[in-house]
Formats: C-alpha cells, structure tokens, sequence
C-alpha cells in the first residue's frame, strides 16, 4: 500500500522558486508558459495496513508534520500495488 | 490547459530528506509508515495552446531543466479547465 501526496500553496502566497523557473525556462527558449508553482510530491509505503487505515494514517500525517496549514493545501490518493 | 509534473528519485537514489521525514513522523506517534521518499509537484499553466503542444512543451521543460537525468526521473499528465 502507498501514498502519493501533493501539496502546493494555497491560491494567493507568493512562489518565488516557480517564479524563478519560469524566466529560467523563457531563458532557455521554452514559451508559451503562463506560470510554474512548484510543491512537493511525496510518496509514503507502509507495512500490511488496509486501504482506509493507510488514508487515516496519511491525513494524519500532512496535518500535522508533512503540510504547513498556513500556506499549503494537500491532497492524496493511496494506491495498492 | 495546465500540466502536473511528478519529479521523484530513482530507486537506488538516497534521499535523505524523506527518511528524515519518517524519523519525524515516528517521534510524534505515527507509526506503520515502511518508507518516505521527497519529490517535487510543480504545476504549470499553458497560454492557449493544444493538448499535444503543452505535452511536449512540458516534456521538453522536464527534460531540460526541471528533472536531473542522472538521479531523477519524471512523469506529468494534462488536465483541461
């Protein structure tokens, strides 16, 4: 079982390092490109657990350590493989 | 037309950021958790152009800039709105 964890800033908090790859990208000659946001993705495996206790464990986890609930937004999805 | 790029290690890499991370997330009690590993999500948003044209611009953004070839690998998907 695995997580995949997205999170970015919330609409409205500055993003200098996006800001940065954009003009880096327009300087190496890649156009067309409105804005860059970056995040973080994150992927989590753990030990024998059930799909609903593995969602549990991962919103636990970007409430209280992964997510800053300040300026970021999360969001999941726990895929079996 | 916006593209969502998933840029993670390869495996073999060590990513001492994530296992950091796992160490945190078992101090303050959340358990069950095999492994993290850190990557990044970057969000980027196209000015009027096809689906197949913003596939390659971000393709070509991935292969240039954004992910290093030798320890990195990506993978993106398209979304209209």
């Amino acid at each position: 079982m695995k997580a995949k964890i997205y999170i970015s800033y919330k609409e409205g908090i500055l993003d200098p390092q996006g800001k940065t790859v954009s003009h880096a990208l327009d300087a190496i000659g890649i156009k067309k490109i409105k804005s860059v946001r970056m995040g973080k993705y994150i992927e989590m495996e753990f030990n024998g657990i059930s799909k609903d206790k593995a969602s549990e464990i991962t919103d636990e986890s970007c409430r209280k350590l992964l997510a800053n609930p300040n300026t970021e937004t999360y969001s999941f999805e726990i895929v079996e493989e």
